[in-house]
């Protein structure tokens, strides 16, 4: 008879967790052996936490008086200054009472969903989709309804699939979810496109869950944060992080932004489920936004991977096969490249293997990103140097031609 | 007609959240209007870290190697210091990879219960209970079944009720919740009644839930951990924590140990839930675990308590109504206040709370601990200086023979 210890609950078979790190796993196997592996496959900036916001987690440590629990939804500075600091970035009225602090923006968005979302419930996600929302609804027991982004190509990118998402709406349907800047894809959202979905999200009386995990990582065009619309707190749950701003991606903190009546639900689950963010942290997290030299550096950062992103760019032209779009914003481009996976006869998890066990490049097949409308993509992280891109861009270009090679 | 922010799921209003916050939180606005108050409602040692811990953390910072995203189950360094700390202290055989660290224990309980627990299933919990399991279970769709302690006087103690628990099982049981030794009684359970208890886990192939986040603080009589078993793979989640041991509450750092499969069950759930736990905060806990300094604080900490348990005890003798058990570990005196309530005609929460708003003593009713069985008790904690303990007593006195003399 099975152990009771093996008696998992239903849902478990169906948990794909994050497909990811198998690749990145095989990455870091293949350099343990000696072998120079280049990664374009990081979701994160590649330098640490700026020194600032390092020696003010020192300084309060040394302080002693923030070791302990702090309250479940932040320390009530953090909290003004999250809301201090949308306000003037998109000229909300968040009051510091409607933020509640999280470990990390994954925290922010579990508990969003698990303020909402009874079994059978479902959230709308634009696919390829970051693997924490289609997860998250599962571990609640709902579940997600998939819409494709539609690809226009390499001169226009990804857009938002209007008549799709009013398509998949349900009576079971409780929220959108719209990461904006998107991972994996690149985009960035149009203000009419988010406008259109705000409409949406009110004739439907749908909330839109809001990660704008990426909101400093935006290379071109304009982008419109959900927590600008006057009526926010009708349809939004708003979620973002410290994270990607500032490199702090050890550190788990993000937070959520809802109406008041919420943020009090909200601490209530949150106090049964990690008790409170880390304490110190969230001393650091307020130098880090309230301190100038935090917002040079963030300056400096996303210069830079707007460079890295053209170089990239430019290095994966004329490789056949691939379409690359130039990506608007976030660390990633995503070319579509099914011709050539056509040609070679794989998919794209064999194509990304082979390219990962023979030429040491780890990239992401766009299966890492739930649900199947990644199966005719790649995901390139930029959120690196130079040295590693035109590396990387070398290895695939010969990988490909490699491949094609064979075939002919 | 409603906002969709405000249509919450179905089981947001049988919330409870932490009942003692409410009580914490008067006593907080009591203090910032000047008054004097005196805190026995404390849950967590009345001293910051350790230096050596704090030390460790800023060197981590300023390497700068760990402020990014670690293995979602923690460092494989921390996760073998917990292998290595078990092993030693309790002669078990636990592999780093049956580690799994979380934010906090609470983060610890939640992930276990998320990994077994389908709507509808049940968790028994001896009460008067810590909220976060069946707190934790409800957010799951999932129910906790009560089962008494049976209080056996004031020499005596409390005791856990085989026959009550092994009737509350039913085909939808799935583990048996225990936190040993135990909040809010004092409680620190037999060594046979473990046994006993996991004669029932064994027979009835259900789980074990074990929380010994207090093992550190054990002042009489035998402790025996539930993760000593040899069989411990077939019925035991066991959970426990650096908050309490290292007065690390406010680091979030917890830890589970399970069989091998498990822990990769709970890695594909907790990727989605927070991510990681804090970085370079899991390289301090290292040092927690490995560095003799810490175990001397440990020992001194745990001696002053041993003192102080005694000293509240001793001054809580003589009261009329009260029935103080001297307790065995953690750090908490749960006296029965049942024929004192009576006499006075009030609940227990008009009891703390005439307690808090006229003498400014802040303790804890059992009604914060559910089920049912705490509102006959109220909570006193011992992990606080002799002053605020005599003061504290005092209070509790005067108020007691103040409401009885207003009854005569």
């Amino acid at each position: 008879m099975t152990s009771p210890t093996l008696k998992f609950r239903s849902i478990i078979p169906y948990m794909r967790g994050e497909g990811g790190f198998a690749f990145i796993a095989r990455g870091r196997e293949l350099a343990s052996k000696g072998h120079h592996v280049v990664n374009l496959s990081i979701g994160q900036p590649d330098v640490p936490t700026p020194d600032n916001v390092i020696e003010s987690a020192v300084h309060w440590l040394r302080d002693k008086k923030y070791t302990a629990y702090t309250e479940t939804p932040g320390i009530p500075e953090l909290r003004q200054a999250v809301a201090d600091y949308l306000n003037e970035r998109y000229g909300s009225d968040v009051d510091w009472r409607e933020v509640v602090v999280t470990p990390g923006t994954k925290g922010a968005i579990f508990l969003s969903l698990a303020t909402y979302l009874d079994p059978g419930d479902e959230i709308i996600v634009p696919e390829p989709s970051y693997p924490a929302y289609p997860e998250g609804a599962k571990i609640l027991n709902a579940k997600a309804r998939f819409v494709p982004l539609r690809f226009e190509g390499s001169d226009k990118g990804f857009k938002l699939d209007m008549e799709a998402i009013e398509e998949a709406i349900t009576p079971k349907t409780k929220m959108i979810v719209v990461n904006n800047p998107h991972n994996p894809s690149g985009a960035v959202f149009t203000p009419r496109e988010i406008d259109e979905l705000v409409d949406i999200a009110r004739e439907h009386k749908i909330m839109i869950l809001a990660d704008e995990i990426y909101d400093n990582y935006v290379y071109d065009g304009s982008f419109k944060s959900l927590i600008s619309y006057p009526d926010w707190r009708e349809f939004l749950v708003y979620t973002n992080g410290f994270s990607k701003t500032f490199s702090m991606t050890g550190w788990r903190l993000g937070y959520i932004v809802v109406r008041r009546e919420v943020a009090e639900i909200l601490s209530k689950l949150a106090v049964n489920i990690w008790g409170c963010p880390t304490s110190f942290a969230q001393k650091a997290a307020v130098t880090a936004l309230k301190d100038p030299d935090t917002w040079k550096w963030v300056e400096k950062i996303s210069k830079r991977y707007a460079e890295m992103r053209t170089l990239l760019y430019n290095e994966l032209q004329g490789i056949e096969g691939v379409e690359a779009w130039k990506s608007r914003g976030a660390f990633y481009l995503f070319p579509r490249i099914s011709s050539l996976l056509n040609k070679v006869n794989m998919n794209v998890d064999e194509f990304v293997n082979y390219i990962i066990d023979n030429y040491y490049l780890i990239i992401l097949p766009g299966t890492a990103f739930p649900d199947t409308a990644g199966k005719d993509y790649v995901r390139f992280s930029f959120a690196t140097s130079r040295e590693a891109i035109l590396e990387g861009a070398k290895r695939f270009r010969e990988a490909v031609e490699d491949l094609l090679s064979k075939q002919s």
